[in-house]
């Protein structure tokens, strides 16, 4: 009965043996495994379990339909990219992903191409455009392309108050030839959240928390893989410290600046296709 | 900038590189290498990861001033347990410590020694007394011996409705020669609550959500260690599958059924010594 040491975590991998399913058992012990070997490692303190016990409390008790702080510790940790890497395809010539981040909400609106899904955020005008591809280049027609993308003060739509409707913000369908296109504002590196336990974290860490200009895209398409990633701009200063670890250089691409002040940015999707 | 594999696991660990306190870098940099490990282990998918975070959220927003279910987590994951055993003084002869659990509240009331608290809960009713001890067996008097234990349903006060005052929860100090007494009821085997995410981890892993019969103990006096810790029924049937790891021999000891139906146990708390 008496569980000391290696015992006590024998124990528990042990108690998930009879498990519904055999991942469960899997995923389960392996946890257990890296869960005491950490507690072990630090010697954590019972003063530190309780601040744990508290910390993710709060992370859960902050999180609503607009906020999901759990995405954001995980994105701070390193573990969204991570498990963004591990999931995707290793198809050559595909675009790489990147990190989901908390702020995509279901349900926006579907516009034509050309559309413009500013809807009044503030911001330099910009024109986003590109072709949504295979591997060997040929166009993919019909294609879902999502996108989402702060406003010039940095805050997406849904953290924002008293909004009618959504900015910056939109799904449509590509034309014949594989062409999306939409206007929004010219995206600009923003803030995440720190008025949560995330932040508290981040500022106990010393670490910053920029994310450089992106826009956001969630590519589907019958028979391909779905894409999740971001197109970041060239010029912006936090590159090399994005606060979630979610840079990636392929996706990295200039923005023009038009004479009359607004800015466009082209840059094509290309899908990986599904292997049966 | 491009961060594959392990260079991503560096880049985080090197974000907390510049921590206010020497202590947050250390758990912060073990944390994120055991939680990457895992997650590159298991080969973890965006469904679990997302399964992860929904399941996280909802453990954090079940939770309220009378239910802690990360407690719960943590105790049916055996990292309560890992924690007591980290923190425990080695104290030879002192008593050996166990789970704290989530149904400590506190602000309990102050009673004399041989007060009944049961107040009204459903139960046989069950003397409770010992002595407070040093290691050497001599008596510390004025220590504060606190107290929580379930009824014969298996409820705490606290997960029950309409109660007007706490059910077999105080705290007393013990007299001259170190003696504490109370009344209560005899614990009887519970449940732990299954009704919110550890329950569904729980039987997803097939677990059992038992955990047999115990009183609490909470019991402080100046210049000792702090001792939390249960007395087990000797007789209970789950005494071997304890849902929390909880059991240790030393803490297993005999309820005495005497002819008028009351029971009683006796059982002598040992504290360990501040050491200086
Ligand atoms: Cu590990
Ligand atoms: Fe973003
Ligand atoms: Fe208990």
């Amino acid at each position: 009965m008496d569980l000391h040491g290696d015992e006590l975590t024998d124990a528990v991998v042990t108690s998930f043996d009879g498990s519904l399913e055999p991942r469960t058992k899997e995923v389960m012990s392996a946890l257990v495994r890296h869960l005491h070997a950490f507690a072990r490692e630090v010697d954590l303190t019972e003063d530190e379990y309780f601040l744990a016990i508290d910390f993710l409390t709060r992370t859960g008790q902050i999180s609503d339909d607009k906020r999901q702080e759990f995405v954001l510790l995980a994105d701070t940790l390193g573990l969204s990219m991570l498990t963004v890497g591990l999931g995707s395809p290793d198809a050559e010539g595909a675009t790489e992903s990147t990190v989901f981040g908390p702020f995509f909400v279901e349900g926006s609106p579907e516009v034509p191409n050309g559309a413009d899904l500013a809807n009044g955020a503030p911001g330099q005008p910009c024109l986003v455009s590109g072709r949504v591809l295979t591997t060997k280049g040929e166009p993919i027609a019909g294609a879902t392309v999502e996108t989402w993308q702060a406003d010039e003060d940095g805050f997406y739509d849904v953290q924002k108050d008293g909004l009618t409707g959504p900015q910056n913000r939109g799904h449509l369908k590509t034309d014949a030839d594989g062409n999306y296109s939409f206007w929004a504002v010219k995206p600009v590196a923003y803030p995440i959240p720190v008025d949560g336990p995330v932040g508290e974290m981040l500022r106990a860490g010393g670490r910053g928390w920029m994310r450089p200009a992106h826009i956001h895209f969630m590519v589907t398409a019958p028979g391909y893989h779905r894409l999740i990633t971001h197109v970041f701009e060239a010029a912006d200063p936090y590159l090399q410290e994005d606060a979630v670890f979610g840079v990636k250089d392929s996706l990295v691409t200039e923005f023009t600046e038009h004479p009359d002040g607004h800015y466009s940015v082209s840059y094509d999707l290309v899908l990986a296709e599904e292997t049966p």
